[in-house]
């Protein structure tokens, strides 16, 4: 899900001409990203990667408490970010034309997720 | 290694109420992640992925001086992280209920590892 | 791409004593990472590995527009981080002895990349 339009939101109220945003994601099983916000198929090759690479129902995996995509989730939100930090300049996010925030959820069925968001500069 | 209770402890020090911890790790083949502290499986199984993801003695790698865990530690410290920066709300660090800090060791062996904290705020 | 000198070189100008220096990389496609600034066989290997990982031309991918190390180029961004948060201590960036400070363009030909940087302390 991108969240960039709320970050951009956020900072924008804080009136902070230089500084830096913090994000983190308070859940081991979602992750943060940064990535093309252009063409939406880069955001499913993605998926279908770490699909591929992190494969639901693996039988490498002892913990299987929540079902076949609970500990792939894990490894997923680990080979990511759970947090990210960006400059603020001249009011703005230092974010690239590109580039949008996502909040990735790793598990098949969808989830309540909290991130966490922090400013400081003046 | 979980290193939650230290670096918690080390923020409660600080008298912060609202700023932000950033850990950095000083070494090459470790890293610090975030992940569940409850069922110790799912440590194990990041493990075995990464064991499995980037195995020891790959002949593919030329780096070998140090052993055949030492160019496999690099790239597991890659796919990770060597940096990590936790907004800090309330006099508390915004960690989820389930998240904890650990330090990841990608070596077979122990080694010393030196971790640099700092806090910023209010 | 060592960025290293001119990276510590800016944080020198700024007088900072005690703070903390974030790096972001304003592209999908390019990423920035610490690792071992000693033997350049290592960089070569994380190359090696990356590209078996996430070959370009991959059949799994449906983002080509612009050829086959497009997409290729944005997993490897997304496994490795596009931003990082070094502490300043005592004047110096808190890097560890063997630690570089990389730009790791994941296209195959050349790119115009630029990266933020914040600083903030005292």
């Amino acid at each position: 899900m991108e969240i960039t339009e709320p970050v951009v939101a956020w900072v924008a109220e804080g009136g902070i001409k230089n500084g830096l945003l913090t994000l983190h994601v308070r859940h081991t099983s979602a992750s943060l990203l940064i990535q093309e916000n252009a063409d939406p198929e880069v955001r499913r090759d993605l998926e279908r990667f770490f699909s591929r690479l992190v494969p639901d129902g693996d039988k490498l995996f002892q913990h299987t408490a929540e079902g076949e995509d609970d500990m792939p989730a894990h490894v997923r939100a680990a080979l990511t970010s759970v947090n990210l930090s960006i400059p603020i300049m001249e009011s703005r996010l230092a974010l690239g034309t590109w580039q949008g925030i996502y909040l990735w959820e790793h598990r098949r069925h969808a989830h309540t997720r909290k991130v966490a968001a922090h400013i400081i500069g003046e």
